[in-house]
């Protein structure tokens, strides 16, 4: 209520007590106002009144939303039940305008607030999260893959005459198909066993870029999380070379905000060397609903060229659910879940090679994978043929999800899902843990 | 958002859709600032989201939603549960002081508003649906029996000889209870058979009067609403004995609301005679959940002394229902509702007249009772002795709820629920409408 | 969905994963089932979505939901609003029939499953806050003090030559009104100084049985939770006179259930004397909107007299929120949060001790009262005659609630809110802490 | 509840209320049994009552809301705030694989049934709207330009040797820049003033085909809604060119699901020549937040390779949305809608053509136009240079937005916003009213 509401109810209720209303309610301005001056993650996490009472007011400042509004045109923002109006606090324009995908719309102030707010408060986090020097992002209502695909399109215009992408292999198909749809090959380079890592074969790299010449190339598509054997790709050599080589680098950081190891690697790739891009999952680092991803960089321009490609006003839901989170979390909040799922992650490392060595199996040594664990069924596999795959069974109807059992030997085309190379391994993950 | 948020909205958007915004914002407050001046139902229904915005803004006024409370009372609207928090919008302090259930609270600013308003706008409705004399009435969190019983409780305070209640026969339990429960002897004064139509025995009234002496009179209690063929009483000659022998007047206008004819009543009971309350059910008048009612009159001093013996503070919701459901509706809502269900009445009349004609029974001819219908079963209960009780699973069976079929000569106690007098009759109610 | 529409769901989704779905709904139906079978309060707390399913199951039982249901009476649980449908998740009828609060619905089986489930899980939750032989109760929508006068208008009928309430001295305004609106006569017993608590004085009260003559006297109102320096009345013995005397006994226990010692005493008292009845609060000991209450006792019949007082049916809204808030918290929940509240006691008595010290003041020593704490102020009183009413002040302007200050010498009426008898005292009351 | 949970309730509610609540129970799932068997969209809408039943069903079936569940994945559906939890209905996993954004997720039967039914309940009402020979078609959450892009990608890979889209001129941004986003050269077709209207130019379109070879072509991408003067293109003859020379032929029907002539053109065109897909809004036709797309066509294995070329799961709001949206509105709302839409546009015309009038402008004559109406603005600009944007301000000062003012004479790129070649025109669209 404004200042004549609040003179309004002291004809009903004793000014004192409303005056002290008024400064409850003041509490909560405050809260906002430094939001929409620092654009930055709280430090303390937002109570759901104050986040709702936020949603409210930036719905207010949308036409859809505006008393006596006369929309004639064919985007304005018109909700035909009040279940979806209610679940979307009637933000109803999304994000962007046909031109840019974060440019602000005239017909939806609120909505525009939200996407930049969003935004800014992303930057925030990721700087938060090791890579310090990020100088620009924006939340994309679309998967890693397909956000991938955008910047490859992207980078289209900037090398036309390049056709091939240099892609140290990682089994997982979204990551292929990013290329696939994007009309580039996908030039594959397999990587090398250290120990019981697999890791960047970095002279092949090299050898593939002269091979094929730097021109014709469109860049080289590295990848931060993945599951073990396989480890992090050597991000700063490849940053390095693609600096020497003069050619584009977008990292796959799918799952890696939540590793302080991931982000360092990006943050000194940056540095000494070059990263154009590097693209996350809204889901697998901040825990909200499938469907979002954050595209960020060093460089304004290229980021803003990228934000320019997406024809057409976007689904606000992304971002939206993003806020709330981060809202909600504060950084402290988000921080204490990093330290959290690291913890977690040690504790599953210890057990899962107490585990190993009761069976006669052992624990992978994958010190470079901070997320990912890998364990063999060598012995298993040797009891019959078809005890590994009971094993995946059993987990599945025993309600454990995200374990992998890979049958020794099962060939799958690069595309396919399972990891070849880790063969007769369990592969586990550590991840955020649910909050209480 | 205050000016400053706004202003600070202007370094991320353009100022004028910021300005737009605010504009749109404005509107909403003006809707509030009428309702917090005047004090009435606004005549065009607000939309949801002003409603919902004027929840969160009174919510944040109570001292449980400050940011930094440090409440170490016993009563510091601490809530354990989101789901419960959520469902009330965070308005826990109820309604009242121990003192007095109309009066303002300290720690509840916004819940005090949410209380003055409720019963202002009550006011308004009760006036423009009729009474247009009404000066004061309060919502009570409690069934319409319970409210009757608060207003002869208060009277004994008054009349402390008092042990006996003139009561016109209706039978419904709740009403008879009411006198009972709070100490009385309830006087029943039999009905006279009018045509098709039972009416108020006046002579038999002031026979009674006279016979136990008005000192021992704690008051006459009148009914509007009820089931045909029982009409409503004779109100005004009722109100007029009352003030000729100095005897309180309490009405039981349980579901009379909604009817132009029970609301005339009364007003002319006023005019020409004594009336001290009358009451009305929340739910079956403004369509919201079981479980409020009006307390209304025509003397400020009376009705406060009313809401000052209830002994402690209560339950908002049914204050918050009918709040919402008054500003959803607005008074051309309202009134259209009104107009509909008269248009209905008049619809299942004819139809029922049809009806029984072609089954050779007949509509009785109750034109005093604008709200209730009864149709004679004479022939099927000549058919066999279960027929009529059959009758009646079969409405309940096929989801027809609300009538009541009373099988000839079944006999109940004055507190029962079926109604002796009608007794060969299917009663028919024909109430507002759902809405769409 | 039931069997039939799994089985339709296979067609379009593999049927592995259709029926893992399923089985995943049946663990939500068997904490329904537990729920239903045994009617106690499950020992883990209850996901949010499990309660929702829950609350939306009960209301497809009830007929105002029922797709085709036509309804031509007066009580069809029409709702105008969907913003109050939606609150109150569409069950709209109400707890209890006009015969009796805790009865069942014809229309309403859905409501009326909740009205009996809550009563019964309230009584579990009694049972294991100590008072193990209760043997029934029922929550109402209404505030402690018009619960009282409830059960004091119930015994009205098995005692109707008695005027007179026996009550120890507590000075709670709605506490003395309970007895008032009631329509008895208080007789104030004042409380005697042990130390520095303020104690029941026995003896007064026998001499006042005595003088007064059984038959003349409704019952003995004791109180368990109180402020400081003021404490738990001597149930054990009152209960022993109740009993010798054949007086019925009353109990206020107000916000008596987080505290093992006043449950303990009641039990006690029930043992070896005589309670007929014991009523508290839901939003002082459940953390739910102010509102409802639970009366309790030994006799399964007495209780239900007092059901069947109630005139009419009643809002189902208290019910809600207590199931809900039980449902979340689970008993290990419920017995954690009364543990917390025990230590923060602790911590409070301490922390104010030293603050006392500190001042030249001195915390009371009252070892007796379990709840509730109170600091001389003596010294402050000597530097000026405002300092006392200043701090009181401070303290609100400090957003500090629920402390008392009590200026020396203010003398009040006995319905008056301040402890006259704790005079220079600053009252703490440490309660339940707000959930994170 | 299950079989065994209602028996269980017959303990504490009468059985044969429990009975009938168990039947109101079944009507629910009769309405959720036709949609999982027909896969269409009811006739008669439903109610939020039993959506949010539905809703709640499909939640539990997907393994983040299993109780017990042990998720050690990346991708487990955690969600961090209640909020965004509650806001998709605990719905967290998206929809689609990796593999393919239609295809069913192990973990999630839930979502995996949603995102089906909506594919299925979209093409029923897509047939219903006038394309009856549609055989595929899925919802996919991103823009309608980004969708189109989608599309092209697609058929890249059927077409190595494409360089080239024919492109009828259309003036909207997002339009111009799916194709250059996809990495192909648009070949802008202008086209011919018939009358008022500015029509297909056929000879051109054929002639550039010609000229620039078959093979070169990816495809020819046209339009049905549009703003006047420029009216939908002659699909027909272009399906029969593009069937002629074998050229893909994709569709850009962004905002004409409402309106039964372009749904026509779409229909007769699929009939006699070739329409590879065709593509619609999700917010201008289905009155949903701005977001999601339908890519449609007459192949199911054309269709689903473009299902397939998205990399990665996808958000399953907008799926979410549309399906709420259908249910709710049923056929018989949808079709009601339209015909609303109609009627107002008629309105419209009428009055837009006396205001002209009366002002000495005209109102084009644009028959074949069945959405967007043009009138001059001659006079007005002969008043002054500045008058006709002074009127483009005025209208948005008056919050009438979706008008477009567009000054004679200005020259934009092709990629521009405003249309050059209506140029003194005022552009009114009619659309789809906003319900009650």
């Amino acid at each position: 209520m404004n200042t004549e509401n609040f003179l309004a109810s002291e004809r009903l209720v004793n000014a004192a007590y409303v005056r002290q209303g008024s400064q409850g309610r003041r509490a909560h301005e405050l809260r906002l106002r430094a939001l929409l001056e620092q654009g930055k993650c709280p430090e303390d996490g937002w109570d759901e009144s104050t986040i709702e009472l936020f949603l409210h007011e930036l719905a207010i400042m949308d036409s859809n939303n505006f008393l006596g509004n006369c929309g004639v045109g064919e985007r304005e923002g018109r909700v035909a039940s009040g279940l979806v109006a209610r679940r979307h606090y009637r933000l109803i324009h999304g994000i962007g305008r046909s031109g840019d995908i974060s440019a602000v719309q005239p017909k939806a102030a609120g909505s525009s607030l939200l996407n930049k707010l969003t935004n800014s408060v992303a930057l925030d986090i990721i700087k938060l999260a090791g890579v310090r020097t990020a100088s620009s992002c924006f939340v994309v209502p679309m998967a890693t893959g397909m956000s991938l695909t955008l910047c490859f399109l992207t980078l289209r215009h900037k090398r036309p005459k390049a056709k091939y992408i240099i892609w140290p292999r990682i089994d997982q198909k979204s990551c292929f198909k990013s290329m696939i749809t994007a009309g580039f090959e996908p030039v594959v380079v397999e990587n090398v066993l250290e120990g019981d890592e697999l890791r960047t074969d970095l002279k092949a790299v090299e050898a593939k870029i002269q091979d094929l010449e730097a021109d014709n190339i469109l860049c080289v598509h590295s990848t931060t999380s993945c599951f073990a054997p396989r480890v992090p790709d050597r991000l700063e050599e490849l940053a390095e070379i693609c600096a020497r080589y003069d050619i584009p680098h977008i990292v796959n950081n799918a799952y890696g905000v939540q590793s302080s190891k991931c982000m360092h690697l990006i943050q000194q790739g940056a540095r000494r060397g070059r990263i154009d891009a590097f693209v996350q999952s809204l889901d697998k680092n901040f825990m909200v609903p499938v469907g979002g991803a954050i595209i960020a960089g060093f460089s304004d321009s290229f980021i803003q060229e990228i934000s320019k490609m997406y024809p057409g006003r976007a689904s606000a839901s992304p971002s939206l659910d993003l806020l709330i989170t981060l809202l909600t979390l504060g950084t402290k909040g988000y921080q204490q879940l990093l330290k959290e799922r690291k913890e977690m992650f040690s504790y599953l490392s210890e057990n899962v090679k107490k585990l190993a060595e009761a069976y006669n199996e052992r624990l992978l040594e994958t010190p470079h994978n901070p997320i990912s664990l890998a364990m063999s069924l060598r012995e298993l596999d040797k009891q019959s043929g078809t005890a590994v795959t009971q094993l995946g069974s059993m987990l599945f109807t025993r309600q454990v999800s995200g374990a992998r059992v890979v049958p020794l030997g099962s060939q799958q085309t690069s595309s396919g899902e399972a990891n070849m190379m880790c063969r007769d391994c369990w592969t586990l993950n550590s991840h955020q843990p649910q909050p209480a």
